[in-house]
């Protein structure tokens, strides 16, 4: 932590500081430039984040030096990636995943359909909605237990991993029997107490980002998982808020680099939400591919026309196989190969 | 719902969309002009929004014309303002509510010091957190249900009504014990099962509008307690992400006209997070309460440099009731006083 | 300018970063953690903020300290605030300025009943444009000279200073001929040689904030008028771009407060552009005079149906006595008094 | 142009409507459905575009449905899309162009090996600023027409077609002399009257994206190029501000598929400034490449590390042979291949 003192701060402002500082345990370390005065506060990371200096008098800014996550950032493991291997597939490193299913489990048919198509292109896991966060409560929640039937009935029978979204602590049973892969949706993704329940359970867990989160609250995300002794974190980009109406919302390619550059976790990202429409997809994952994602989630419908929830951007069924092979040489392009069971 | 079709679309692509309107028991209206075709699709709400058009041949653009909410719109109380009574206090009309208390219950000391002091001055309600959401899962999460009773405790002594968070639908039962109103934080406004749980309590609540949530969607939160049957509903607005990296957040003072042209619920203004320091707090106050907000929920401390948490934003117990006069005057100037108890 | 390495940065590492520190002049200054080393460069400003050392070795982090404006900096005037004088007119201080007139100028009619009116009711001065910055090609661009003659009229006969826009430093000659004030509005904010020829003209400017401009690249275009000699300088909060689309533009209220902190200029704040309708102009208006703005500038017209451009977001003519009568009432809460000629 | 009446609007209300739209010689056209009431303003774009009926009794919103840009949309070519020509070099349809060369002329060694360096390697054009907008008007502002006279030199000697800023309208003659792309910075995307000016001149140009300017107000700058007579128009996405404070800017991929959509104009990516760290330019350029940009322009320097401006994100000299190769493959994967003289 840095504190910038005022061009006009005294020295009794400047000792008063020092003075907190010392209080709780830290070291206080002056530079005095020509203008400025600068005193770093070392210690425990824990309590200099809680000096509380801000509104000090005398003080003009205060600057965290540490970054507020520890074992989901790089140094924690030293530069060596995380990959997590779930029935053989693996995620991270070299290997490069995709998850494809449609957004909302809706019927026997449409799930096992779909299932069967992308098991058969290639796809790494399988991927589908029983608990649904709408934004209405007028619009369909979801099939709840009995789309988690339908989920176990794919999974059987084509050996597909399943990735599916855990709504409300109250549901993680029945979630754990189904899900190799526990989704946490952009809107909880700081739903603190749930994430901290998945940490408990140990099962693979795929965070989005919030709408209008940083990185670093991604990274604190991660953390509380983390933190109840689940190592199997992945990270997924999948669109933010800005300012721009012509998409739903705008998809950050640089949080590909960047996360591989602060953390050690696995980063995919979602092509489909960002566009909320299926012909800018293609382009999207290609980018995503190039710029080294670990993989990709995207929705599958074999009839997005007659979709319950998000048909338009929803690839259709029988473009999957093409999809994936353009993918491929994408990922091939950032070093990677598409992750299959051993 | 208008369907804007592309200038190049053919009969074809109309005559489908159209199709698909009937299809699902709407009725299609064509306007055609000279370089585009509007189709407008007029039906049941449910229905109509869920046609999904986006990605049809010859589609342009899929115009939503009917609001998503109904119970919290104007319209539904035909122009008619919600005022919520809490123990004699009113919320909402010409009532202007001053809700104070620290940010965290820390101990019995600061607690019930604190509340004598607000109440003295003419506070109108009493707050403090016993849950507390924070980004990082190494830092203080709030006393739990000890803070309850040192809240339960205050309100006896003062007769202040409690405002009070609450994160997890399991911790529902022992906040009923203490909370006369139940606020739920921005990180949670989209955590719907929580909300319809809120709802069934029939409990009064505060709602605050997520970091980068839109109006509309402040209004769907709400929607998803009225639904359950319960009226007693508060929008806050506390401030929103933007790119301006001076302060934390970027307090949207519009909200509040604009709230209360599509909604009948009392809107309330929090100005101490958005600033994050507290020689903010005063000018954000006056300015709310000039803008015509309906109350304003503000961090008091004893002690601010000893607090636990955000102690920069919180301002001195001292100050409280010189800080409060002058919010009455600028209520006054948009028509509103003070609320207190009967 | 703090330089944080990573936590692996080697000893050659901290010495390259020294070493090119040391090479422009500046000295370094080290602060040795028990995770991280920081390096303070200590020096010429300009010197040290060309230093470039973001991609270096080692480097995780560069933090300026020196706060990149001097002449528009509150510590420039060691606390005194920038009161300017135009026809006996003060702008600053316990001032507060109504600057009051059309948005476009659209004819001699329509000019001179506005500032008939706005003169009757008080109004500090008069705004109107002759030369328009618009989006389209194809829309109105002013009337230019001819529009600059009428606001020469619209000030003689009612002895009002005039605020009117320069778009192109081709035109700062007839500009200078009748503007009191000259506007730069928000897509120009950072047209450098604009700005540059403003500050050799010496002629009072009203600056409006960019779109997306922060405080700091606000008072950075400050800089360029001041540095060229001239001290006549008034900054505009006129709203930013944010995620929500319930708005054109969301004001930054914060701005009035933050903006008096770091800086000495008068700040004014324009209510008609972020909502672009009349309905909500008043909230706005009365909101940011009791944030103790220094001034308003807002859009009348006496007819604004009929206007050529923005007529949904300017007030009746009629209605601005009843306006600026309540808006006193907001300023005298921040302690203000409206600004007359003397 | 749709107006969409508010529940509760009267007969009157529609009427009055109707009689404004028929005033300005549109046809008026009636949608009423069971809720709300939906009139079509149908008639000539510019007189309907100004109606101005948003603050009109019982509309509760208007929606525009043509798109306000002409000679810039996808409609006006019928999708054929705009392949320019310089010195043989083609931008557009399947070529994709490398255009490469210093942030900043700074010396007449630093320019002549950059050029000869990304000659070598096959780049398509070179790049580099004469005249430099600055945010502080202490920085150096660029070797103005020495500059220029270096980068005629460069053109000479190694071939490749030059592009450089125009930041004045009055500097637009010697910039005649020297570029064969004009680039127009993204703080003078609206700067209307420089736009028209390089309109006049016919040379190509090169629009970067304004910092918060969505695509239509891109599209919308482009078409003041277009209108004056010049088709040779670029358009470049180089990031946008949002809330994330990782980076500088935060580059929107999604604008290149976009863009190709609504527009026939050529999509360039700028991967520096966005970013602000060389690390970083590899992965986005591949992004953009995959993604199906029309080209890239990328900062190069032969010793950034003595770059006098934004020398971190410049890339070495050295790698470029290597970067572009890998760009050439991202770029096959779009089917595009790379551009050089015929």
């Amino acid at each position: 932590m840095m504190i910038v003192m005022k061009p006009g701060a005294t020295n009794e402002d400047i000792e008063s500081v020092v003075e907190r500082i010392e209080s709780c345990g830290a070291r206080a370390h002056l530079s005095s430039g020509e203008e400025v005065t600068v005193i770093g506060a070392i210690g425990d990371r824990e309590h200099v984040q809680r000096l509380g200096l801000e509104g000090h008098a005398g003080v003009q800014q205060v600057v965290p030096i540490l970054r507020p996550y520890k074992l989901s950032s790089n140094q924690f493991r030293s530069g060596e990636r995380t990959v997590i291997e779930i029935d053989g597939r693996r995620i991270g490193g070299e290997h490069f995943s995709m998850i494809a299913g449609p957004c909302t489990v809706e019927s026997r048919e449409q799930v096992l359909s779909t299932a069967d198509t992308v098991a058969a292109a290639g796809a790494s896991m399988f991927r589908g909605g029983a608990y649904k966060p709408r934004s209405s409560p007028y619009s369909f929640q979801g099939l709840g237990q009995e789309g988690l039937h339908l989920l176990a009935e794919a999974k059987e029978r084509t050996g597909l991993p399943i990735v599916t979204e855990l709504m409300d602590a109250r549901d993680v049973e029945p979630i754990l029997e189904v899900a190799d892969v526990i989704q946490v949706g952009a809107r909880n993704m700081q739903n603190y107490p749930l994430l901290a329940e998945i940490g408990r359970t140990g099962r693979p867990v795929l965070i989005k980002r919030g709408l209008s989160s940083t990185l670093e609250e991604l990274l604190m995300a991660a953390e509380y998982v983390l933190k109840e002794g689940n190592p199997n974190v992945m990270l997924c980009e999948r669109g933010i808020r800005t300012f721009e109406t012509a998409y739903r919302f705008t998809l950050d390619i640089m949080a590909i680099p960047m996360l591989k550059e602060l953390s050690h976790l696995p980063v995919i990202v979602d092509p489909s939400h960002a566009p909320g429409r299926r012909d800018m997809v293609l382009p999207l994952s290609l980018a995503a591919a190039a710029a080294g994602a670990d993989g990709i989630i995207v929705e599958v419908h074999p009839d997005p026309e007659q979709a319950i929830c998000d048909g338009p951007q929803q690839i259709y069924a029988d473009d999957f196989a093409s999809y994936l092979e353009q993918v491929e040489r994408a990922a091939a392009v950032a070093g990677k190969v598409l992750s299959a069971a051993a």
